[in-house]
């Protein structure tokens, strides 16, 4: 019987933890720990008929004292840290100091500088190997489940891979002129921050969106799509021997940008107080305000999305291409979770870093990015658990 | 010695009342009267050192007694109505009382529907009458000079006018990605509203932007421009014999219309308040918070409005084409008085049609518009005072 403590109860860790929920027989008791409680109650509430028992707790993710106390009364096997990712190294601090396995989904874009990102978390492998515990850094689907697909590739498809393009395609129509699925101030940052891409050895830095392509996406159609930093570049150039370049690509739709760009334009998306009437008003979380909730824009949004890997290298000594992907259907995501395919995304892999951890199957005493495990059993659970992947040999390949 | 009373003290004014400063033998003595009276106080401080004397007072335009009583205690020869547009009548009402003669300069954008306006000003015609004085409506440049405009070709160079494309192109360039020279609330309303134009008898409604045209304007080049309701359109429909179409046609960057768009799009452009951490706050004023000061547009403006007439009919029984137009340079009118050119453009009409109440020229019982008196002395004195204006022969037309 091995308990998992979820931290975090936003719109990941509610797919994240109804999935445990389907999962029951590895999943038998859980508690969901977070800095408003009524939350934890509120999604506890909903799935009172399911057969995974269900503890709640409030506890503050940056203490790390409490984090301890916590840990120590419901003694998990594992923690999953589905809470802001600048709440990684707290989490793993009290991880360590309870000698609890450790798992985490990196957000797309975390508060600091993605590409410093791993450095940090990378520097608690001795401490983790030492107190025979795991980490497994990364289990969502970007970064996560491309780490897997390439590790996939690496396995049973290639001699050498020398070039990665991940794309990641949102297709999603939400009904809106303008809304956002997360807070306005990550998008913001995610289109005016630099890009990069790793070749030859070197990060190459790029304007920001100054990289656009436009590819033909299976399930989907063409899409404008923009070369951004991303943080799974780090850990691949380190893991896959042989690479010589790795690109990260995302859609925008021109719409999209052109209101983003255009409210940055007024001020709107200024993080910087303005006097309004006598009072300190800042225009962003003015803008949060008036844009739709982002909770409300699940039950409205159709379209799928296409995330996956296109990969080109060596195999018998002759050229080979392989495009890895998976299609995932807003509605359909919705229906069976009440999220649509941004968290489900996010929130299966979650769970399946965690049930890997949890078996066995993915345990070893370390600081792990998910590579550098056995792909096989995480391919298969993402067939059996909602997000099935297609295997396309003969892809169009991204200029 | 004849005194004139100018109430209003905003951008406008700020034109006119230099322009009567400039023209002191005409106006040897104003007094400036507005809701906020150290607006009137700086301003005639910064002109101590002209020949025209100048008082000051407070006055709420909404309040007829109060107006009467000062237009009793100061005795001017005529009002020039420089306020907002919705005090018109109760300042036309304190004329009556005290047969003072009344000048306005219609809004740009009226707001109440401009389609109405002259309605209800019209219809004080029979008591301007009786007290033999004198009310001239809309003496700025759109509504005003274009309808002089009118009258002049009618006058000298057409038997019969037959087509009227009246064309208002700012090429004003701020420096701003998004900035408004007015209220943003009036600004949507412009390109939000139905346009409309007359036609065979007939005022036909078209969409919101609907018909669109490129034109080639002399000495700024070729600007899209939409067509829009604009209130002269039903003045010069009544007047001008034989026409048989009048349309008026605005410029609009595209980057203008696309941020005023998105900023529609998000909600910011509402003036239905909403909850803001337990406030009120309604988007549209903190949008205009947000802005530049329109104010502060003035200095840094560069480049040219061009405003005038196309006009086609018959002369000598032959097919004759005339452009009559102004062009105003944004910079060298804040050299001059401290307002670029939408202000000057206005600013100028205003004290002309005032001048010609106030020396005879105009004046005559009854309620006026432009077009109804002889143009060629306000003409003249468009020449002298700021805002010459040329002849084409054979101006490209508007499809």
């Amino acid at each position: 019987m091995s308990k998992v403590l979820i931290i975090g109860c936003g719109g990941v860790a509610n797919v994240a933890i109804r999935k445990c929920c389907q999962n029951y027989e590895v999943f038998p008791e859980i508690m969901i720990a977070s800095r408003t409680k009524s939350k934890c109650d509120d999604l506890k509430k909903k799935l009172e008929n399911e057969k995974t028992i269900i503890h709640t707790a409030k506890v503050d993710a940056d203490n790390v004292s409490e984090l301890v106390s916590l840990i120590n009364s419901f003694k998990p096997d594992t923690v999953l840290n589905l809470a802001l990712p600048y709440q990684d190294l707290t989490i793993m601090d009290a991880c360590l100091a309870t000698k609890t396995n450790y798992v985490d989904t990196a957000n797309y874009e975390p508060v600091d500088t993605a590409k410093f990102e791993y450095k940090w978390q990378w520097e608690y492998n001795e401490r983790f190997t030492e107190a025979g515990i795991t980490a497994l850094l990364g289990s969502g689907f970007d970064p996560g489940v491309t780490s897997v697909f390439s590790a996939y590739a690496q396995k049973h498809y290639f001699d050498e891979i020398n070039y990665i393009d991940i794309l990641d395609a949102n297709a999603g129509d939400h009904g809106y002129p303008f809304a956002t699925n997360f807070n306005p101030e990550i998008n913001i940052r995610e289109v005016t921050a630099k890009g990069s891409y790793f070749e030859n050895g070197d990060m190459i830095e790029t304007e920001p969106m100054e990289i656009k392509r436009v590819y033909d996406f299976p399930q989907i159609g063409p899409k404008d799509m923009y070369l951004l930093h991303h943080e799974e570049i780090e850990s691949l150039a380190k893991y896959i021997k042989g690479v010589k370049r790795i690109r990260f690509f995302m859609t925008f739709g021109q719409s999209y940008l052109t209101h983003l760009k255009c409210l940055e334009n007024v001020g709107m998306t200024s993080i910087e107080p303005i006097d309004y009437n006598g009072m300190k008003i800042v225009p962003l979380q003015f803008l949060k305000a008036l844009l739709p909730d982002p909770a409300s824009l699940g039950p409205r949004t159709k379209g799928k999305t296409n995330i996956g890997c296109i990969f080109r290298g060596i195999k018998d000594n002759k050229e080979k291409t392989l495009y890895i992907y998976n299609v995932c259907d807003h509605e359909e995501a919705y229906k069976e979770v009440e999220s649509q395919a941004i968290s489900y995304t996010t929130g299966v892999p979650a769970m399946i870093g965690t049930m890997l951890v949890l078996n066995g199957q993915w345990r070893k005493p370390g600081v792990f990015n998910m590579e550098q495990f056995d792909p096989d059993p995480f391919m298969e659970a993402l067939n059996k658990w909602g997000l099935p992947w297609q295997l396309d040999f003969n892809p169009k390949l991204v200029e």
